[in-house]
């Protein structure tokens, strides 16, 4: 069975995108890789939360309201944990919680979070390779001016409040990219490699940071397309432009362009950045203009579309 | 803050007598020494059945239609873990759920099971000392013609339908009373000890086969005193009179009595039992007759403090 596509994602975001592909009838054809930085052990449990946000969201089970947790959820669990002196300050719904003990289980079976992230997918009746980056832990950690916080400290606990002055990923230099996900990036008939809207720094350097991601994505045989998070100098959502400007870059398309530049062929602005097109050009990528803002489920469909077809007309880059 | 009483206790049978000694407002002088053999870990959760019936119980959030769980108790979690392919036959409500996840959390991190069941208690609004017997595990197995069966799976996965031939504690060779429990049992102003009308074998024996917890008994300046959880020679509740028929043993009373025998002073039948009596006290037992079949809360009152009155004027046996 060979893949076509894989899109590196993080959370909300991405799993948008992810969806319009599989609406789009590409689920079979397509891996989805995801960042694995947030993920932290909480009240003694494995939390995933962007896993959970791609696998809830393609389930059709998402909350669509915050973009994240269970669909109808409930909160007993919570607030007696909150009433016994627990700490509640992660949303744990009831329902999420069955994903969550399952996982924390099967990891302590000795099961790689691949396995587990593929038999939960099965459980919910999706057909798309949803693939953790890594089975080793990359963690996020957040330096800010008040100290080192842990991603989930920094974005939930403190609502990414703290001025950011740089992104560190615990573990990186030991981790790996599983083997699922070298052999989807290795496969002969992928036809493209794109680049969630996600958060360049919090999303997708945690997937890049782990050694041999990027040669991977170099050597694959399939073109590199990033899709913008930054439309009008503002983020579609979440704090990437605050981080960007406390990391001192401008909150602009043009600087997530130049962050990937590296190792991505083409890049994807917003109708609304269609002035910048030089600039990105101008950094030896082929660029490309569409509407990129996904409100609408036909929104999603359309850009999943626009980006695997300018993708295949993207030329590669020599290495 | 000297004690008078203390109870040895199981499940649901041990909480209603515990339940009647705090209404008789005796919570302050009494220590609930709590069978912990039930314990088990399940998903990943360290789960302690006893201990959790006794707090709801006392702490009026006990279900009262089912003697256990959560009072308005929801199952969101449980039903999803089924969807997910989880195991559902342990019934984890969601309220429920969050002591799980505190107790393991707060065992994973060090604590005794001792001090985990104390911040729980002190939360849940509990005056009265509820004293795992143990800290260290004992993990009741139950050998039968279906082979050896952990406890629960015995209890509640198999309805303990399967025929008992022995019942072992494993890991009692290695555990001894938490120092707690032994500070309760020294206690110089004692006045009672009293074995609940628990599952003999089930509930009391894994409290007795801890080293050092007979001599503790015996040593005590309490006399020491059973109710019988056989009536009329049936079980209050439970398998009781089913595993004495299996493992050979009459249904009676007086086989209870028989039983605690070695380090009892005094045995309290049913009225119903009366006529067993002689037989009682021909074992060297003083013995009593009362109600015992605790239908109200008066019923509970009742027999705490009749047992607590016979114990006090029961003369202790020679050690």
């Amino acid at each position: 069975m060979s893949l076509r596509y894989v899109l590196l994602t993080g959370g909300i975001g991405g799993a948008k995108l992810a969806l319009g592909m599989q609406q789009a009838g590409l689920a079979a054809d397509t891996a989805m890789v995801v960042n694995t930085g947030d993920d932290f052990r909480h009240l003694g449990l494995c939390i995933s939360p962007d896993l959970d946000t791609l696998m809830y969201t393609l389930a059709g089970r998402v909350n669509t309201e915050t973009g994240w947790g269970r669909a109808d959820e409930t909160w007993q669990c919570l607030q007696n944990l909150a009433e016994l002196g627990g700490e509640d300050w992660f949303r744990l719904g009831d329902r999420d919680l069955a994903v969550h003990l399952l996982r924390t289980q099967a990891l302590a079976q000795g099961q790689r979070l691949t396995q587990v992230t593929a038999a939960l997918c099965a459980r919910l009746g999706l057909s798309t390779r949803v693939l953790p980056a890594t089975d080793q832990s990359v963690a996020t950690q957040v330096r800010t001016t008040q100290g080192m916080l842990a991603f989930q400290e920094y974005f939930v606990r403190q609502r990414a409040e703290p001025v950011v002055q740089a992104i560190e990923f615990a573990g990186a230099a030991q981790a790996k990219p599983s083997p699922e996900v070298l052999q989807a990036l290795q496969d002969k008939d992928l036809r493209a490699i794109i680049i969630a809207p996600s958060n360049p720094y919090l999303s997708i350097d945690p997937i890049l940071a782990i050694p041999g991601m990027q040669s991977a994505l170099q050597a694959s045989a399939a073109p590199v397309v990033a899709i913008s998070p930054i439309v009008g100098g503002r983020a579609l959502k979440g704090p990437t432009a605050k981080i960007m400007q406390e990391l001192g870059r401008e909150a602009s398309a043009v600087e997530v362009a130049r962050h990937y530049q590296p190792w991505i062929d083409g890049f994807i602005l917003d109708h609304m950045d269609e002035a910048l097109h030089n600039e990105v050009e101008a950094l030896g990528l082929s660029t490309y203009c569409c509407n990129t803002i996904m409100r609408s489920l036909a929104d999603r469909v359309d850009l999943a579309q626009s980006a695997l077809a300018f993708a295949r007309s993207c030329p590669q880059r020599a290495a």
